[in-house]
């Protein structure tokens, strides 16, 4: 079950520069352009009339032509060309969908277009490249969006999965605090580690010393969104409301559904520290990527486990608390949109009983 | 759903050239080849005892041993020995399929042997190697055969689908003339762009001027074969009765069903023109498939787009008139076989209502 | 279906060397390990926490800690640590299986451990590497297990499908005389050829004359295994009690489900005459695997052949006489395992009328 009334990452700006993408997204068929005019299109990629993909058609200056018969379709689907007749019935049309680049992204929305306000696509993170350089990625894994966004609210997995790359040592991560509250989007977590040891790789590039604080502060933006904000200082100066000094990042995570078992994982880290750091070092991104490589073939593997597999068999423990809250509020919003498309198809379709 | 009372290409002559073929024609799992006593013999491709494919065993003179346990079956599907044993049980058989070799074909007959009429196997293209030199080839599509038909009657793609290769311009398309008709056999029709740019390549190997005539014959034999005869003439000769000069094909496209949504599309090229050629010019044969090649990317994304989408949602256009009408003709042959086949079920079992 | 209450080769001792292996074993995911102690562990593949795979964890001291967040568990399957939380409810455990370390295998039992007994596993082939030297392999088929046990207890098909590997001549075959007989743990089949003509190969290797008496006798323990005693004599010497002298072997065919339709096929020949044998000479084993190559490609074909096709359409012939009595034991060790289990089923939840 997917939410459709919401923004979804559809591409990265840079995924349709100069062609043409075709993507299923929400069990859709989709194509992504820039059209000759320069305005960004999501159609259906699905010709209204034999359904050819309209991905393997040509950009035109208003939209696509077919490339099977040569239909033509502007960014709002309406088709404003038929090749060999001069009438263009209304029905001849294909979906489009309200689409807003901001950012690295184009952001789309699956549902009811009159319910899509721009102003609700997310403004994370902070789009300042020369204070917060950033950086992101995409990888195509073969599970549920909502095992990504699990693995996300539950950091304890950090200390094993990523015990070789950027996981803190079990006795911090015990040690962790953790507070979890609802928010008016969502719901967030924050979770601090007090004088831990600092990551061996924060020792060559930050100024601070062996001893940090920690902390991790997600806010789960329903039902698609994780936007992180997390970093170390010297230990003792995180309660004194220190917030800088070493590792410091935003990272937008967001997931768009493929198909029920498969989805795309957008990750977007912006840097805080990086114009402080020696010019001469490393960048860490490329280092992210493969950490998130180790969750997606852990999730795939996952996902083969469940996939004939009754979820109650499965049980809790107390690290899942933001986990769990997590869940309850995208299933809550799936069922309210359920119940409301419901109405609404009842509104239209008036009951036998109400006559 | 298939017609199964038609004569269907099973594979070249080629293709059982010294071997076996293993091959699934309408969802039945079917092997080919010449017996030692050279008679084609088209069976079950699996053995009445346990199963084995009779494709993994050895031809003997009357058929083929089977690889496994080493029945042998004769060409009629009767099992002729078993190891071991000396009484052969009637039941002792597999199916055995009626098949014509004509032309660079075999031909199968899936449905009731009893209706199986060799005369009935298209003759065409020309039987005539010096004068109308033929080639052909074979693509493997993951589409329904039905879509390669309709890919054949409705050539308006081609100003799109095949711009770059053998695609008249737009305007020349839009001002072709296009008649359509019922023949006893199925339908046809006859499109003719007067007074059209030469392509490119006329130009360099025919000796008629940059505007012609040209015209395309297309007979579609229900269920699933076209007779194509195109060519061209200087403009202005076409309606003077002029039918060559330039260039002149006899193609013969028929496609065979492997299941619902795969099929093999066999085409067969007669070039009437080639006798009068410079033979130092390289034969225009190899692009054809290559052509061909463009059609089946299209159809195979076309199909995965359908595969979970209801047809009532497209739409005809004009250019459609042929493709409607063949699809009318084949549905109207499914149905009315269905019919006969329902009856002689009933005329088998009377229904309790009879009593 | 499958019999669950039966000892299967899980993995031969050298798989889990070092490492563990994840295996599906009657549809069910399984991880097999020694733990840091040096015991075998046999348990279910998906953490109760998530349902990520054990197989992707490590091993400890007692069992396996989960690779995701680390809950460990010991080898009866118990939770022994969850991270961040002390109290340990009790359904905070993996299923475990009954695992029994004998000759080259690690046998599992996939059914009521109340019911397993070690005592039950096969001690076959011989465990006496000087005398008997064994060696061993597995392959994994697509095809249903018990097509691999009807492939050895019919053996006409070596005159066919090992021809020109194992294969006897087609009259040697013919002249085979078979005694079947039911046995108290399956049934078993003696078939003696006579007189016949001693393999190209023995010739090479053994003392033994042109013409030998070969016997082979296998053996069905049901469901799923079959221990085969064979050699051969100087022609004449068979039925004098004589039983070594040339070819001599014992081999145990053991075949474990993955699914309905794939299986792990495992063999393990102890070679009698090997000590007798020049030293210098080549060991036959690898040719073994190459031979049941030839069965595995002919039993993945047979299965695609009979996916949908009742086999009711099959026939039996005489040389079936050891393979459907096979099957008749098996089926009915089948329906009386599901009639148990019915009632044992009935007894916890007593049906209504009863009331
Ligand atoms: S399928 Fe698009 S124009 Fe025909
Ligand atoms: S399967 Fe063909 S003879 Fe046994
Ligand atoms: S899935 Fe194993 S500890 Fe979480």
């Amino acid at each position: 079950m997917f939410v459709r009334n919401a923004w979804y990452v559809a591409a990265t700006q840079n995924e349709i520069a100069g062609k043409m993408l075709a993507r299923t997204i929400l069990n859709e068929p989709v194509v992504l352009f820039k059209n000759g005019d320069g305005e960004i299109c999501a159609l259906e990629d699905r010709c209204c009339h034999r359904g050819a993909p309209l991905s393997l058609g040509d950009i035109t200056a208003c939209g696509v032509r077919c490339g099977y018969h040569g239909m033509m379709f502007d960014r709002s689907g309406k088709c404003v060309d038929i090749p060999g007749q001069t009438a263009i019935p209304a029905r001849a049309k294909v979906k489009s969908y309200p689409v807003v680049a901001k950012g690295d992204y184009l952001w789309i929305w699956m549902g009811d277009a009159a319910k899509a306000d721009p102003a609700d696509v997310l403004d994370y993170p902070p789009d300042d490249q020369e204070n917060w350089p950033r950086s992101n990625d995409v990888l195509h894994l073969k599970a549920s969006y909502v095992m990504v966004l699990e693995n996300l609210m539950d950091l304890s997995h950090l200390s094993y999965l990523h015990r070789t790359s950027i996981g803190s040592s079990e006795t911090d991560s015990a040690n962790a605090t953790m507070d979890v509250k609802r928010t008016p989007r969502g719901m967030k977590f924050l979770r601090v580690m007090r004088n831990a040891d600092a990551p061996q790789n924060w020792l060559k590039r930050y100024p601070t010393g062996k001893k940090v604080d920690r902390w991790s502060d997600f806010e789960y933006v329903a039902p698609n969104s994780i936007m992180q904000f997390s970093g170390g200082v010297n230990a003792g100066d995180y309660d004194a409301g220190v917030r800088s000094g070493s590792h410091l990042g935003r990272t937008l995570h967001t997931v768009t559904p493929e198909t029920e078992k498969s989805c795309f994982y957008f990750f977007n880290k912006a840097d805080g520290y990086t114009k402080f750091e020696d010019p001469g070092r490393e960048r860490t991104w490329k280092p992210l990527t493969e950490v998130f490589k180790e969750d997606a073939h852990m999730l795939e593997q996952q996902q083969l486990r469940l996939d004939n597999f009754d979820p109650k068999n499965l049980m809790d423990i107390n690290t899942d608390v933001a986990r769990v809250q997590m869940i309850r509020v995208l299933n809550e919003q799936i069922r309210q949109e359920q119940e409301e498309m419901q109405q609404a198809q009842e509104r239209k379709q008036p009951s036998m009983q109400a006559g």
